[in-house]
């Protein structure tokens, strides 16, 4: 077969995704092929021809390490779904020949479960085709919400930025005589995966947050200020951990109950204002009449690299890799999972799961894990995340910042 | 005269004012102090008699190493201002009670401009009451608005912070094939030297911050939108470096004129929104119709300990020791400060100056270090600051989180 090979990023990044690029990268040569080509801004992007070769950019060494420190994806990505082939098969036509053109043997798609179902219908297309490209997926996202793996690529690195930077939080919230309640915000619009590595930050020297609320429980505002005055009675500083996706009885997330308030920007406008954090902390301080502080942990919890875990970075690029195997030795409409063989000491291995398996849900955490008041996850918890947030990458640091890498085009 | 030493923080928190502490513990036992005793919660918690035998808990090398890493205030902190002794001296008299109970030879504070002050009037009155008691000011803040030094211990750490984190802020913003307008908020109410660290960010791999706009300056909405126009009609992505202490020519923070367009939060009350990132992604997005995106660099800019500068903590024990030094040499009502040698090989020594001409005194970015459009910092403020966000001093990971210590109280 031909044997060259086109990969592309998908959906939000992550702090690991181009380590996963890399691995992709350096299997495709090692098992044989003549080019290696990159999809600027993933289907998107290819969809309008924009190839790069990525021979030219990731051919040495230092490029490689650089790659896998870089945050975000380097290739770019996009949000787009393919549609059905029986609706619109255009899209379809337009790809296969591009992969004709390019001598494709083998695409790879890093990314989520809509890029899952990207490969799910071009694998389905070209089985139907007799076409021999394999498509093979590699599992990419901080929300940890994809079936067929034990966890994500991604995740790792964003619990162990939120585990860091909330002990950091909690030190700095109790460094005046006051009492306070903070309220640190979460991503994860779906799935309390990342609210819960909050918990990671409780170690001998810290309590960690004292409430953490997941989407998988609907928000129970009696229980909670109950809770919350419990807490401020006995202690100076409460930590409360919320995701972003936390909804009340009626299913709307309480950040949407801030902006649907009528508010209007300085400009007249409608004002767009997120906030789960800023609606918890004007709740505890107009109820309870307590200091209360608000802070959005913000998209660096998809892009911090300097605090990336090692270990995900390490699975990053191992799944990568073993996608690049399976499609060298045959295997299509696959991704390219983890299976966990042990917690203690850890030990994962790759595994393949199909596509189809994947494409389009999406995995919670499980109801065990959380606390019967729906306001802590459980050892289990941490039996599982913990080892996800292990060890460290030392970024290359020129002038006293990390280097990254970015793609060069004409 | 009797050798024993008390130490306090005040003010905001640093990543680096528990490595004063630490240079200050491991000086004083050099210098023969019996007992090193903590203020808790500073000048505000020994009004109230609420000293710690720092000897129990610092006694061994790796809680040093441990301190060293610990973001926030190892003794807890406050923001008080004694009284002119002239018009209340009660407080005087408290404090100079406890000094001879636990037989201080010598005061040290670490602090900004404020803690300055309570050095100063200290060293005054003991002076008035021919105290031998030595009263020395060792300088912290991460707004870097101190004079009579070079610059100050919690700077570069923070400066370190923005830089990378901007960094990799611009690295995500340009993930999708989407234009859009970044702002990032940073701290620093009166001076620049927060915002204009953004400049840092900038590199071989790197383009940093397209416009910074900097307290010094009055905010002009008509040229400065012509310039976020003119960079937005050759650029995918703008990125903007706004200090929250931008103000309009009436005087006014632009994050006031968000909070006082009377807003109510969800529950009918006035709201609490801070933000001069949201106020200027909504002008540029009525405005020039862009795609904005704000985001606060929030409290992570005083506590991020594990991305701390090795200058900035190697410098904050320098000058916390050197200060013991001075006060075990004789002097009293002094800061001991930074001088710098060069920039490149950057080279300081530590310096004492007049703490009555440091005491409420602020110092902001020279006029000449600012582009004449006030929308960038020049080559001279890189010159200044680079030096100070240089080499890493690595955290001690437990658990794949940063391990801190904290001060046991009974």
């Amino acid at each position: 077969m031909a044997w060259n090979l086109l990969v592309g990023q998908s959906g939000g990044p992550t702090a690991v995704i181009n380590s996963s690029l890399a691995g992709v990268y350096e299997s495709a040569k090692a098992f044989g092929a003549e080019h290696v080509y990159g999809m600027q801004y993933g289907i998107e992007g290819l969809l309008e021809g924009r190839i790069v070769d990525l021979d030219r950019q990731l051919g040495d060494k230092m490029a490689i390490e650089l790659l896998k420190r870089t945050p975000s994806s380097f290739l770019g990505s996009c949000r787009h779904k393919l549609p059905d082939a029986e609706v619109n098969e255009a899209p379809y036509r337009t790809l296969f020949q591009l992969f004709d053109r390019y001598k494709i043997g083998a695409v790879l798609y890093i990314g989520g479960n809509d890029s899952m179902d990207t490969i799910a219908k071009l694998a389905a297309y070209g089985a139907a085709k007799n076409s021999d490209i394999r498509f093979i997926g590699v599992p990419k996202t901080i929300d940890n919400d994809l079936v067929g793996t034990d966890h994500t690529p991604g995740y790792g690195s964003a619990a162990k930025y939120i585990a860091t930077i909330l002990k950091e939080v909690i030190c700095d919230s109790s460094v005046y005589d006051i009492r306070s309640v903070t309220v640190a915000e979460i991503m994860g619009r779906h799935t309390g995966w990342l609210a819960g590595a909050a918990s990671l930050a409780a170690g001998s020297d810290s309590d960690g947050p004292d409430i953490i609320l997941l989407p998988e429980r609907v928000f129970d505002e009696e229980a909670f200020l109950a809770r919350v005055a419990e807490l401020e009675a006995r202690r100076h500083n409460v930590i409360i951990a919320a995701s972003e996706g936390v909804k009340n009885r009626d299913g709307v997330f309480l950040c949407d109950l801030v902006s649907t308030a009528g508010q209007l920007d300085a400009f007249g406008h409608k004002a767009i204002l997120s906030g789960t954090s800023r609606y918890l902390a004007d709740l505890i301080r107009v109820r309870l009449g307590c200091k209360t502080r608000a802070i959005e942990f913000s998209t660096l919890q998809r892009c911090a690299s300097h605090l990336a875990s090692r270990t995900d970075i390490t699975e990053a690029y191992q799944v990568g890799g073993a996608a690049v195997e399976a499609a060298f030795r045959g295997q299509t409409g696959k991704m390219c999972g983890i299976r966990r063989l042990a917690d203690q000491p850890y030990r994962t291995e790759t595994a393949l799961v199909d596509v189809t398996a994947v494409a389009n849900r999406e995995k919670c955490v499980p109801a065990e894990w959380i606390t019967p008041d729906g306001m802590q996850v459980t050892a289990d918890f941490e039996r599982y995340a913990r080892p996800l947030i292990q060890a460290e990458l030392t970024p290359i640091y020129i002038n006293g910042v990390p280097q990254h890498i970015h793609l060069e085009t004409e």
